[in-house]
């Protein structure tokens, strides 16, 4: 990044600040940005190709503004994923789950607004409220990461904020929101005035999903929860599980009223035709895309008992219970020498979180056996040191 | 757009605000929103799908963020159209030129900074203040459209614009902005304070050049001043002349500490993979999806010329003289019945800019048959009324 010149009026709030983003690295073995490690078969590949050559004659004409038949795609994804069947109405696409954050933090906040979140949470949000002008409230998580539930409505009664943010599982800590917390915030948010808004406006609750086909089977999505409340917003991505993050797809779960809300706000045509074509495609092979996730998970538990086992200075690594396919560990008193030594040693992990954890992601077999070996040796040379 | 039920706490100012954007309609005759008519041929059809199914194994990756080759090859593109050779750093691209102004608006916008625009232009400008809390003032242009240089320096000094929109040619006007007007802009930009910033920042000059393609040959684009020129922003955009709409595609040439203050605002990974492919792979075909762009302007001065001769209730219909793909024209004492009766014949045109007047844009051949036969029927019609 280059020095910004004096001359030009960047805003004053984002000067000396940096674009967002963990370094992208020419590495071996890269478990930091929290991807589907397994590349697509050649037959989704081939889908893909097909679906976007059948359209491209037309790309000179503009994408279908409102992406139906992509909604409907992710109607029937959530109806067999999450177990409910949410209309057309009630869903919306965009550019990755960023988009989706910025689009609702357009629509609801800015100046006079408030958005709240539960901390140590994904470190975009506040970025999110920083390019809205809105502003970002902290109610802290317990010292296990999970949710302060009574903290956090006080916080919601104190602040009035115009959305509350959750994540489950909880980016970096792993931590998985228990459905009845969803459900007290709600009620909560139901009974909530918002500073800043007319009389009978409550805040907005925004389940951020984005890792959520990691949690265990059985356990309900908030999704089930959008047709019996107004004031919900579920967050999904195919970033994370569905091995798609290169192609930039992020979903809205939520009432019409809110879908509608974001429609005054987004770009027109803000989704490509190529990008719908590649999202329909990938959606026809949606177990396939999802077939190495029960690895994933496995390969979470065995990483978290592994890491569980190692020492750091005489006392057993901590390692957050993760419902994701990242482990959060630690604590070590200078993080940022343990993730230079395993980058040295062709690993790269992330360092994020409160002070003294770290992150890693799942990746391979091959890969999860080389980040082993490369902490086994800086555990060892941190223990001579 | 269903009512947005009053529980939900959408921003005070979107309060019965509508999604921007016209009809898109199922209609045989298209002339309403700019669009290059001729589809893509095989062959580029042919390299898109290969580019992409060339990338999408690895689609479970995130995306090169800084998109370097895709900027690469706008520097390629910009060297040849505009005999202006920039660095990548001088280059970025976006989901469309409305994400490249977004952004703009995002790092130098916001309360207490000032966006001036010179209309009759472009309907999203203020769109892009009104979500980003940006105060959009107007200089306004002639009774003939040309922009009103003196008044427009004057409101320069008058409001401290962080940012100066103009548009080159104008939509929906058509109008060209000689290059030493500019040229004078740039000048008084580089001396004028910007209300909101310190001291010695200056307003950036932003020149929409999204149809700049269509101007006639050897008039220079504002991008041969880039590199002379710190305040200079030109943005760009690969839908209208080159033929890919959608694919959503906008790119901004500028000064590196321009590029660098759009980077802390714009979402992380914020274009695909697939889009960086599907692109890359049109630029492979420079010469064959510009190929109709001079066909298209002898369009625009056959239809201009035509519609000159036509009359309307005894009086000769005016016509704005147009260096872009689209003619704006006038004036009718209801446009909205000219503008539905044309529908009612299967051909879509724009009710768009100043009371009276309405814009067409270039179709096919066949399609411009089809709107000159529509278009004498609905005279004759209103001849009759």
């Amino acid at each position: 990044m280059s020095a910004i010149p004096s001359s030009i009026p960047l805003r004053n709030d984002l000067l000396g600040e940096e674009p967002y983003g963990a370094p992208q690295l020419d590495v071996p073995v890269c478990l930091n940005v929290n991807e589907n490690p397994y590349p697509l078969e050649p037959d989704v590949v081939s889908s893909i190709a097909q679906r976007v050559a059948s359209i491209a004659a037309e790309l000179n004409r503009y994408p279908d503004r409102e992406h139906i038949e992509l909604r409907q795609a992710f109607s029937d994804y959530l109806a067999k994923e999450s177990g409910t069947r949410l209309r057309v109405e009630q869903l919306w696409g965009a550019n990755g789950s960023n988009e989706i954050m910025l689009q609702l933090f357009q629509a609801f906040g800015g100046p006079g607004r408030t958005a709240l979140g539960c901390d140590p949470t994904y470190s975009m949000y506040p970025e999110y409220a920083r390019d809205t002008f809105t502003t970002w409230k902290l109610a802290h998580r317990h010292e296990d990461f999970t949710l302060d539930v009574d903290r956090t409505i006080d916080a919601i009664n104190e602040y009035g904020p115009s959305m509350v943010l959750v994540t489950s599982p909880n980016n970096p800590t792993g931590t998985v929101l228990p459905h009845d917390e969803i459900e007290a915030l709600l009620a909560a948010c139901e009974q909530a005035p918002v500073t800043g808004a007319p009389e009978g406006a409550h805040p907005i609750l925004i389940v951020d999903e984005a890792y959520v086909e990691f949690r265990d089977p059985g356990t309900p999505s908030a999704v089930s929860l959008v047709p019996k409340h107004h004031n919900l917003a579920v967050s999904r991505t195919m970033s994370k599980a569905f091995a798609f993050a290169g192609a930039r797809v992020g979903y809205l779960a939520a009432d019409e009223g809110i879908i509608d809300a974001v429609r005054i706000v987004r770009m027109p045509y803000h989704l490509s035709a190529v990008t719908q074509a590649a999202a329909l495609a990938a959606f026809e092979h949606t177990d396939e895309q999802l077939s190495t996730v029960a690895h994933l998970r496995q390969t979470r538990e065995q990483t978290a008992s592994w890491l569980a086992q190692q020492h750091y200075h005489g006392e057993n690594i901590r390692v957050a219970p993760s419902g994701s396919n990242f482990v959060l560990f630690g604590t070590f008193e200078r993080r940022e020498t343990i993730f230079q030594d395993l980058l040295d040693r062709g690993v790269l992990i992330r360092v994020v979180g409160p002070e003294g954890w770290l992150r890693v992601c799942m990746g391979t077999d091959e890969e999860m056996a080389r980040f082993r070996q490369a902490f086994t040796e800086v555990l060892a040379l941190h223990d001579q040191a």
